[in-house]
């Protein structure tokens, strides 16, 4: 075997036992009885290790670099770049850091389950300050090719984003969004009527054939995937066997149909990788960014449209008619999925108020791990952003303030540009698929392939061969472009 | 660390490894969706891989080796033993001939599902005679210590049995039963009314919380466990997450409640294994045959005891009243579940004629592994041992003969007699505790926790410090000893 075969063979391997991983975490979050739960812990610690030893075997780097020597074509060129990547990825952390992160970090998230119901800011503390160490330590290691130590971390998630390309276009929406928000609420006022969905009894059986009836006109594969619970939504398993989960709550059915509907943009994407590439690293999803791009296009530039809406409330006539409340009509469903509100919570926030908590997250952990603040200075500044860009304040108010997420309990620092990221894209292929054909009137026609079609054609077929900013630049024409995301929401929103 | 402590953290690691396999598995049989097999096959041949790597590595030998020439306790010598043996099974074989055994059991077992169908024995006897030639040739590598190469691949099942002992029990039975089933056969036509359960509609949502109320009954530890749905019932997953399965037949309700009851059986000792061992060797389910006789003590020596069959009615009315045939009582329901009945399909027989299917099969495969016989004399012989056992005759009838089984496609011989000698040991268990206690006034009182003490105490918290023969003793004052299975069906069948 030559090195680029051994590579392939080496990347088969460890492609199975990431198999094994996401379909036992899946088991976790959905099937696991509790009984169970540390038992599998120590399992899961097992593997994760042989995963990272798969990972970091030092005669990877020499077969990536005997390969390099040969005449390569571009599939072979693009394969050895992300086999590189995911090498020194996984190397560029003394196993010392690497244990001391997985060890404060499930310490403090575990404490925080409690301290956030309590509101314990202080209790907190002490954990997430040696979470905050240790992130700034391994930012500083991975920090060599990188502007600043947090661009090391965002480039985990996003790899090739910038601060400085960050900064360009949240500083832009930071300039536009806090009048946008006031003007939407204004006109929502003024048009919208007072319907509550709340107190209706929404049968669970009910949402969840809703769900999957969703999920088929999406296109989901079920010979290839599912639908599931769990406490928190995710698209899990792998390409052939993608595992969407969502929650109900009889009393509003709308929250999981459209976590459902999110939850399909990543498993479409998900289903759709590159067959033959798929076990290596060339033949993983792009980012977090651009798997976010997919769901918001699901969620947002698809079920969220005027042109949709209506097949989108035919379905739940269909299946949850009977408990509807009485006079209630697609007007009122359409205000109720396109309503915007401030509020303190990013994740039960509406597209248009949405960029305003991760701008704020940005802004706030860019600044803690390239130490320019302390982990104690965080509640403040949370409160003065919160303050300026929704009008709210968070003082005093931890548990609904800076201690409402998971992301940085364990560490993940570099996330959270992710979402509006992903939302920007979102709306920047939605332009350009505008250039082929009239999205609207595929929506009204329902004619979701033709949709799909362009997304498969430009973003799921590819996989990791072209970097982010390539496939954003060849997809739409341009790099990443913020208007496109401002038009949407004033079409939509004004 | 000195080596036992080697050895200790070795098999915690083995033991992690081991429960991925467990759940992954699990997964495949009850949760994967069909366009998953491939990309799962796949991944569990890895993980078979590396588990059989890590039970095999030298060092282990070594270790073992080094720590039992220190002075031990019995713990400590027990555990070693354990160890030996898990190292030296796992050993025994040439990596060519593990994969050529895996290939040729895949490919006859693939091509079987469908012969069998067609009923094309010699399509499948192509195949099979690889399998046999592989499983001849193992049975030889493995007989070093054994009396015959059958006794080798019996040992891999159930440790310390040998053909020797096992002819003696099976030639008693022969003796036997066939006159045993002809007269069970003659009093039940003579007393049992017609009475049919087909046809009538129970409802698998009722079938299921009957199923959980009695698993309930029998002490699962549902904060430890599941119960599901697969196309084949089996107890799998690990001790702090036990998970069984059954199927549902809505004609027909028994099969899967008595299904539920046996793999509870099986799960109770799974559960009840002793904690600190667990993971080692030591410390997993004693034999094939010592299971069995745990999932045949729920399903016979309980729940279809004359003492407790109206506590299982109560619940069945209970559940499933509504569903029941106008007029059907305790008598039809007791009836239904202790008929027997002369049948092809081992898995459908009921406990009288079991054995003749086990026995029949035992006698075919003994003689097939050590070569007194060829793989193309099975259907001859097979008509007709059913001829002499059950009075059946299955000349050119291969599908609901030779062929009705999976066991023999892959090469599993030797597996077989655990069934028998499951129920034998759970009679034996039987008559043993009558000693202390009356089971059958347990029974009646629904005491079933003193039974499950009793379980617990001989069987369940003992793993494998005991060997089988020693656990049999030390629980029942003698060996084996196949009077007390021949009491246990005169007892209640005449």
């Amino acid at each position: 075997m030559n090195a680029l075969e051994k590579l392939k063979a080496h990347y088969t391997l460890l492609n199975n036992f990431e198999h094994l991983q996401a379909i036992t975490g899946w088991d976790q979050a959905t099937m696991m009885p509790s009984g169970g739960a540390h038992a599998r812990s120590e399992a899961m610690s097992a593997l994760a290790l042989h995963i990272h030893t798969l990972s970091s075997e030092p005669k990877l780097l020499d077969w990536i670099d005997e390969a390099e020597t040969k005449t390569l074509c571009l599939e072979e060129r693009v394969f050895l770049r992300e086999a590189r990547r995911n090498y020194l990825n996984a190397n560029k952390l003394p196993k010392r850091l690497v244990e001391a992160k997985a060890k404060a970090g499930a310490k403090c998230e575990h404490a925080w389950r409690t301290q956030k119901a309590e509101n314990d800011w202080h209790g907190f503390l002490k954990n997430f300050e040696t979470v905050v160490a240790l992130s700034q330590e391994e930012a500083q290691i991975r920090s060599d090719n990188h502007a600043t130590p947090y661009d090391a971390l965002m480039d985990l998630y996003e790899p090739g984003m910038t601060s400085s390309i960050v900064d360009g276009v949240f500083n832009d929406v930071e300039s536009w969004l806090p009048s946008l928000i006031e003007q939407v609420i204004d006109k929502q006022q003024a048009e919208f009527e007072q319907v509550t969905l709340n107190g209706n009894n929404y049968p669970i059986s009910a949402q969840e054939t809703l769900g999957k009836a969703l999920m088929a006109m999406f296109g989901f594969d079920f010979e290839r995937g599912r639908l599931d619970v769990s406490a928190h939504p995710f698209c899990g398993g792998v390409s052939d066997d993608t595992r969407i989960t969502t929650r109900y709550d009889e009393a509003n059915f709308i929250p999981a149909m459209m976590g459902v509907i999110h939850e399909t943009g990543h498993a479409r994407y998900e289903q759709m990788l590159p067959k033959a590439l798929n076990p290596y690293p060339v033949g993983k999803a792009r980012s977090m960014g651009v798997h976010e791009s997919q769901s918001l296009f699901f969620e947002m530039q698809i079920a969220r449209d005027a042109a949709f809406i209506p097949h989108l409330f035919n379905q739940v006539q269909r299946y949850l008619g009977a408990a509807l409340p009485s006079g209630f009509a697609l007007k009122h469903f359409s205000q109720s999925i396109q309503k915007v509100e401030r509020g303190y919570i990013r994740v039960d926030a509406d597209e248009v108020t949405y960029p305003a908590h991760v701008i704020l997250r940005y802004q706030i952990e860019k600044a803690l791990i390239n130490k320019e603040i302390k982990a104690a200075d965080i509640p403040e500044l949370w409160d003065s952003k919160m303050r300026s860009y929704l009008g709210l304040s968070t003082a005093g108010n931890y548990r609904e303030g800076c201690m409402q997420d998971i992301h940085w309990t364990d560490g993940s620092f570099g996330y959270f540009p992710s979402y509006t990221l992903g939302a920007m894209y979102a709306a920047q292929f939605r332009a350009a698929m505008e250039k082929s054909f009239s999205v609207a009137s595929s929506l009204e026609k329902l004619e979701l392939n033709k949709i799909q079609d362009w997304l498969n054609e430009h973003v799921w077929s590819q996989g990791c061969t072209l970097e982010t900013v390539e496939l954003i630049e060849q997809a739409t024409g341009s790099g990443l472009d913020v208007i496109h995301f401002k038009r949407h929401l004033e079409t939509r929103y004004l």
